[in-house]
């Protein structure tokens, strides 16, 4: 009788999680009711959002203590008594932070077609890629010639993002940490200028790397470096507020962009999204993604984290900036290579 | 001989002007050269931007110390070589803080419609009730139904935006300062709610007066009411941001608001303008205005300060708030007066 390991919310984080904000405990593997599932978990996608999930309700119901945190993650269809999955079926979901999951097939679980790497399907393919894609096309509507500006630049999102605005014909330059990061952007994904946030003074740098203004600012991050971004803002420029990863840990310390008041001078547009919104066009994104990543106009890349029981240490990573692309945690079922 | 009397900046305020920003000199009336108009001021138009025009480069140049302080206001044509213009038309234009205006044909000088106040042709169907007016249908974009909150709600563009709301079939809150403000909102002006900030809780009073969120936030103001709002919009909501009067005297201890995150979980915009976009639009702007005055639909009044001297003391009452309605300079034209 194989058993399912869980990590559960222990009580709310107060600033960065520590490991104490957190349980993992052990209960029985489950069984498929009537019309249910049950998913054996490869991949988890640690996403900022999930830090939202763990402290208060957002656009979904806060995550309780005493419950799974919720997660997006990849596995395989285990046990089934559900008519569109089958046993052996690859799945792209809301699984949580488990060995495994049991689902009412009435929450969003999409097959992950055939062909498609599953860590994929968390990352260029996911989530992930059609935020930068729906973000950038729909919210963004860059023209050919402007000036995509996007911070969080090596991150997941932001690194398609800058990608995406040159395949559109578009100047791209990525706001980063450090200068590691800043030669990515520049050498190995093509990006015009690249500004390294800890080293420069990005006022200064976005003045000199963008002498015609922002036309579009795609923000990951929040704080100082938006303020920055707002102030240097060309006529009628949209800023698509994404994410505010620099914010997430104390809202109570947060940082008002003051230069908000600059988009009355630029008639400019500040303007949030959630990419589920757009799961009608979920198909639209992920074709017109594919045959970019075929031709190498879209790199990515992931960071693995080996374990389910570092789930909470790899959500710390992404604050701290400590990884690269994507965000997985592998989850490493030590039981079922036991038995 | 007659003179010109004209108020200068002499230099830069700090926070609050004061007096001895000023100076009054006096120089001789003006003649016109060739292709140019002498207007004799009539009123000055006192304006929240004109604090900014006095401070730094904005969306038009900054007036440089040793300068006549620029303002729109209404005047008559007293000399002319210029073909549109003739002795006698009353106009509108950047006419200055001063007794005569030297124009050049080239910057902005409309003639004002017979039957029109000249007061009202820089209040309701001035700049003022046009920035309301493209502010809200064009940004705010209010469907019938909706709640529609602005802010410096009993000021001369916010006491049409609350109306013109309530005549597109919106409900209408208001947000000033003072039981007198209020009251004047919903007794006078019909508006269906009013919160005097400087009395109540107005992030507690947004939740009991828009029970479905706010659709349109028409913000004036900025500061800690744009927050509060920001953090109570409706989805898909657009905060029109058309001022921060509450910010301009000290731009470095500006209050940037925290809650723009919130842009993220309700898919929500926040836009600025400037109705000097909109000049080829104005006719159908007063015309859309015109017959709601005519209705009653829309009341109006006006402060009026006596006296050109009196200029910089009016401008400080725009943030005192010490003012109903429209703010304007009488120009008293004393010499003229005298001779």
């Amino acid at each position: 009788m194989s058993t399912n390991r869980q990590v559960r919310l222990r009580r709310r984080p107060e600033g960065m999680p520590v490991d104490d904000d957190f349980e993992l405990t052990t209960t029985a593997r489950p069984e498929p009711g009537p019309g249910q599932v049950v998913v054996k978990n490869l991949y988890l996608s640690i996403d900022p959002t999930i830090r939202g999930w763990i402290d208060r309700d957002t656009y979904l119901p806060a995550v309780k203590p005493g419950e799974v945190v919720r997660s997006a993650g990849v596995g395989e269809v285990v046990a089934s008594n559900h008519d569109r999955h089958r046993v052996g079926d690859r799945v792209f979901g809301l699984v949580g932070w488990q060995d495994f999951a049991l689902l009412d097939g009435k929450a969003p679980l999409n097959p992950i077609p055939p062909g498609i790497d599953p860590r994929d399907a968390l990352g260029v393919f996911g989530v992930t890629g059609l935020t930068a894609y729906f973000g950038l096309t729909d919210i963004g509507k860059p023209v050919a010639g402007e000036t995509v500006v996007v911070s969080g630049a090596a991150g997941a999102t932001g690194s398609i993002v800058g990608q995406l605005a040159k395949v559109l014909g578009c100047r791209a330059v990525g706001i980063a940490g450090g200068a590691t990061k800043c030669r990515y952007l520049t050498e190995e994904l093509g990006l015009d200028a690249a500004i390294d946030y800890k080293a420069e003074d990005v006022a200064a740098r976005l003045r000199a790397t963008c002498p015609d203004g922002i036309h579009v600012f795609f923000d990951n991050v929040g704080g100082p470096i938006l303020d920055a971004a707002l102030a240097h803002l060309a006529m009628r420029a949209r800023v698509v507020v994404c994410g505010a990863i620099s914010q997430y840990n104390d809202l109570s310390a947060a940082y008002g962009p003051k230069n908000y008041v600059n988009l009355i001078a630029r008639r400019a547009r500040m303007e949030g999204f959630l990419v589920l919104d757009y799961a009608d066009r979920f198909v639209e994104g992920v074709m017109r993604l594919a045959p970019l990543v075929a031709q190498g106009k879209l790199k990515h890349r992931s960071t693995v984290v080996e374990g389910l029981a570092q789930a909470p240490a790899a959500l710390r990573r992404l604050f701290t900036g400590d990884h690269e692309g994507k965000l997985l945690v592998k989850v490493d079922h030590p039981a079922a290579a036991a038995a």
